[in-house]
């Protein structure tokens, strides 16, 4: 087994995030549920921009958002994830490239499916809730992958959100195969109930045939995917297939189980919630970061904590403040 | 004369900013002068954003940032200004819209001119330097113009970075007639001294012919008119063509003049300047606000100072703040 060249590879939606304030009315209106993400059609997101208020537009994708974070603490991240050849794409490969990310996934060669992007409301205590309309990104395909990429990074990380579409749930099947075969280790995230709701048999088939070395989730997805309302118990039905669990929740901090040892850490203190799209992203960041630069679990945990609170401190998903800092600290 | 429909329409730039931090030593490393706006070509944008960090995306354009702030306040405000029908020129519309200013300005019919965008690089002192590829905004012809609109609204305010191009020149010259003829009221902004320093003539010839009611200036580019090193004298070469003056000065605060009157206003605290983008676009909204709402010209130019503390105290040009809150104060 060669030293690997990227310290985390991650396979995710490639988007741009246009993010609103609105009141909470606006949600009701709109029949949306606070801090859901939900899937949404071209016509849809057509029609809802157009009710939505003035935007900012950033690159998001929440396996993005943690490469990001992972380049701005000084680490070696890569990213494959699908735009299309149109200006959304390039904002998207621009961002992520000047963060230092290494991107070589090629846009779409036809113009059917627009750059993917998220409608993201932010009500004014801070929540979000995110509508996308996947486009490009969902049309990642095996045939994208570098397989030479996947086996130069110790850690092949990816989302739960593209666990759902077909051809890329495929492409990141096969990403796992070649990640183990080169002796690497995949994470899993598992972002969001929707999804696990959606390709849940397929989620437990993976994790239980011990193809996912480490799970990031917070508590409702652990619930969620364990099909278990008691939190211990459904932490506890995974630890046996997954040798590293990481549990995110919310104010309260998080946990990490590895085997029969349990390690939690408090919440980082924020002086105001503005904005909290890309708080698990960059809380994995943080945790990928610390185990990839040889930081123990708690100190892992505790990088996760501190990056997550940067990153709600501000409007947008991808860090503002010098991360470098944070992890000489 | 019947009652006007608007308070103010503007002709100008139309505009998406890509904002991104930068350290002093990358505008020395591109030989970029630090507060400076210059025009480039297609090529130069994209080289020089290949080399930009991570950028947030926001709707800008001068004027379009000055509707942006009255509707904002509650004004009734219309804008005119070319895109190009991609994905920039939807976000642009969308924005700009989503405040309550009227835009009818249809995007161009060929994809010969993107939209523009504005690279804009924010050192940590908050100062903005400009990169501006205009795009089909400089393609605005007086075709676009809609009499009707013009006739309808109490000021037209125009630009004079859209003063350089031929062709939206020549539709300002047209909109000020219509606006003369109907008894309308005309204002100019005069934008940035390389502007007048390229057309200094006509600008002087307009102001001379008695065509401009108020003229907005800084202290800069009053001097760069006048052709005189002297403020103060820069400023009484133009009183007897001008009915009012208003001058802004950064942290000086703000001068108004009308006729023999000189009023003048101390700059609003900011507890911290993150980005001076845009904030002689707002000093204009509170002060075209206050004239069009009945205020005084003290109380007007109060009304801007308070404008331009909100933008220059976060990100991007358009206002976040509650401006109605702030007028009713």
């Amino acid at each position: 087994m060669t030293e690997p060249r990227l310290d985390v590879l991650a396979i995710g939606d490639a988007i741009v995030d246009v993010i609103a304030s609105a009141e909470e009315s606006f949600l009701v209106d709109e029949g949306l549920v606070k801090g859901s993400m939900r899937l949404i059609d071209a016509e849809e997101a057509t029609r809802l921009y157009t009710h939505m208020g003035q935007a900012r537009e950033t690159s998001g994708g929440s396996a993005a958002n943690t490469m990001a974070g992972i380049a701005a603490m000084g680490g070696r991240a890569g990213f494959v994830g699908q735009v299309a050849g149109d200006q959304l794409g390039e904002i998207f490969a621009h961002d992520i490239r000047a963060l230092g990310v290494e991107y070589r996934t090629p846009p779409l060669g036809d113009s059917a499916s627009p750059t993917g992007r998220c409608l993201i409301l932010v009500t004014p205590d801070g929540q979000r809730t995110m509508n996308t309309f996947a486009g490009a990104s969902h049309r990642l395909a095996a045939a994208a992958l570098d397989p030479d990429q996947i086996r130069g990074a110790a850690i092949l990380y990816l989302e739960a959100y593209l666990w759902v579409p077909d051809s890329p749930r495929e492409a990141m099947l096969e990403a796992i195969e070649i990640a183990h075969r080169a002796g690497r280790k995949v994470a899993l995230t598992l972002s969001d109930i929707a999804c696990i709701a959606k390709r849940r048999d397929s989620l437990l088939a993976l994790v239980g045939r011990g193809a996912v070395d480490l799970l990031f989730a917070n508590e409702q997805e652990m619930r969620s995917l364990a099909g278990e309302d008691d939190f211990d118990r459904a932490l506890a039905a995974f630890c046996r297939d997954v040798p590293r669990i990481v549990v995110t929740c919310s104010e309260k901090g998080a946990i990490a189980v590895e085997g029969r040892r349990r390690v939690e850490v408090p919440a980082a203190p924020v002086a105001k919630v503005v904005d909290t799209t890309g708080a698990g992203d960059l809380f994995a960041a943080g945790f990928l970061f610390g185990q990839s630069h040889g930081r123990s679990l708690e100190e892992s945990l505790r990088l996760g904590s501190l990056a997550a609170a940067e990153i709600i401190s501000h409007f947008g998903a991808r860090p503002e403040a010098d991360l470098g800092a944070l992890v000489a600290s």
